[in-house]
């Protein structure tokens, strides 16, 4: 992404206090605001500029719209030794995969690994934000959701009934960045497409198809076709078994039960992720394991390279790279975006980001 | 596929005996020669035509030429309540894996979920035998594995580095069939390129890229060009991070330490596989579960369809439609491959297949 020259950059810590005061006056209690705050902000150090500020304002509407329960009781309603099933109460999603993610690694100290489901959850920013949270445990991370809004239908169909429902896998390194792969199972992600729109960017073809079949480029119009699965029929396949693992299995929605969270501010989404955290420990010495993780990472970078190649990047280096830049010289943020969260403060009444 | 007039059918338990005569004669015991022949038909049953029969000459030229250990002390190295590391003594990769996930399933009837790895196995076929292995237990089954000659660079490369590490997912169902995804990474499966090139058929463009970076039509060149992934540096990111998973945390090969065992008969591949298994009634009712995961298929069935569709599949109703057709019909053989049978029993001294 280049920046254009309406872009600024505000200090990620100002950032973090501005969504805090946010969600407080919105109503969520200080320590829940505090914390979703923090885990929003680490999502835009990271790039993932779709998830992080650029949703507070819908976030706020739904709290103020009454979508969002403001005193959740997270708590665990199955469990086995290495397994957990969380109900959100319709909590913030962060607050619940939180729960999760800390209630999955305290498992898989134990037992070697622990998978745990949520339902009653809600959209809780970047998958990979969960992933991660295994890695300084030295364990590997793997989140699974289902998205908050159906946009790709089944794989020869025209009617969405599958959401973009995306994976994160994290896997601990020893001098090289964390490996991190976040990927919807579409082309692109639709918190892409609403970034291109509030841009004024036009999107590539390929990422969205018309109901006509023909490819449909203007964001604006993203109502009018659904986005295409990568690989096809495979695409659609892992969006289906990653719906069925993290929304079927814990009684959340899938498929015709989604809310599209776009368009219902109000009606709880019963949104389903899952977290599963693999202690290395347990397969083996894992200094020797990170060492040869970052083998392979450095021969997956000095590979030689097609003509015009500059670089070739390992998943989750590139965030690591804006993660630098963005501790140091702030955030990035498009003209647009300001005015939107300008317009936020006056109508919470709270010091704008300035 | 449409069978040529050249394809012949054979029923399964005849190419079964044949195949177990086969593995016995070139040197595995009896006892594992009738197991891995009864895994194989399995697979030629489901329609993984690239996996079942077609690899019985290579499978036998690898034990011939010592590349397979015949007689493995397969055998857990590391274990945890939920976890274990299978050391396969460069055994028959079926054999190994067979292993693998009834260690898996053992341990998720105890404690909810467990994810068992394997090194110095080898080829297993198709990765929807093993993710099967929990569904008649009500468990979930998930497949990752390492390939066994790397056919794919990096995203941006034009070194060969990584696999197409397939993943399978398998999610039990109560009338309809199960839900089984089996899918390389890579738009197309190696083994699709084989099957296409012994059939003298061209592949489409898409599949493989040249050095050159121009589209790759015949399979007979395979070896001028690679294999694309899906999604561009999505399909990469999950052969990279499945890699990652099934063959380095195992202490397996992965990237330059892969063996290509098309060119290889000799080396031990020492290749990596995991396995998980996730017990549904940890989560809840398993008759439920079920209903609802039936509700998703008819859903997703019953979707409008896009013009000239004449059907919305599943993954795995295909090989489910074929496993009821090839069950009472046979298996279908096409004369190529039948040659390659003939001069294989002439070889081992065995009854053809008739």
């Amino acid at each position: 992404m280049t920046l254009d020259q309406d872009t600024t950059r505000v200090a990620a810590a100002r950032l973090q206090t501005f969504m805090a005061t946010a969600f407080e006056k919105a109503g969520l209690p200080a320590e829940d605001a505090a914390a979703v705050a923090e885990l929003m902000v680490r999502a835009d150090l990271n790039g993932s500029d779709g998830h992080g500020v650029f949703r507070l304002p819908s976030y706020v509407r739904r709290i103020q719209a009454g979508g969002v329960n403001t005193r959740p009781n997270i708590r665990i309603v199955e469990e086995r030794d290495s397994t957990a099933l969380v109900d959100g109460d319709n909590g913030m999603g962060h607050l619940v995969m939180r729960f999760a993610a800390e209630a999955a690694i305290e498992k898989a100290k134990k037992t070697g690994v622990a998978w745990v489901g949520a339902r009653m959850s809600n959209h809780a920013g970047p998958a990979s934000l969960y992933a991660s949270m295994p890695l300084q445990h030295d364990m590997i991370g793997l989140y699974l959701a289902v998205g908050n809004a159906n946009h790709l239908p089944p794989w020869g169909g025209a009617e969405m009934l599958l959401s973009t429902n995306p994976i994160a896998i994290a896997v601990p390194t020893l001098a090289e960045p964390p490996v991190i792969l976040d990927m919807a199972t579409t082309v692109a992600a639709y918190g892409k497409i609403k970034t291109a729109a509030q841009r004024g960017e036009t999107i590539p073809e390929g990422w969205m198809i018309g109901r006509d079949g023909k490819p449909l480029t203007d964001p604006n119009r993203a109502d009018e076709g659904f986005l295409t699965p990568i690989g096809g029929y495979k695409g659609y396949g892992l969006a289906l078994m990653f719906g069925l693992l993290a929304g079927t299995l814990n009684g959340a929605a899938m498929g015709r039960s989604t809310i599209d969270f776009n368009n219902d501010e109000s009606t709880p989404t019963n949104t389903g992720q899952a977290i599963m955290a693999i202690s290395v420990e347990a397969f083996g010495d894992v200094t020797a394991f990170k060492r040869n993780v970052d083998e392979v990472v450095r021969t997956m970078r000095g590979a030689k390279r097609l003509p015009g190649v500059e670089r070739i990047w390992l998943p989750g280096e590139q965030s690591s790279h804006k993660r630098q830049d963005r501790s140091k010289n702030g955030i990035p943020m498009p003209a647009a975006l300001r005015r939107s969260l300008d317009k936020l403060a006056g109508q919470l009444a709270i010091e704008p980001l300035g």
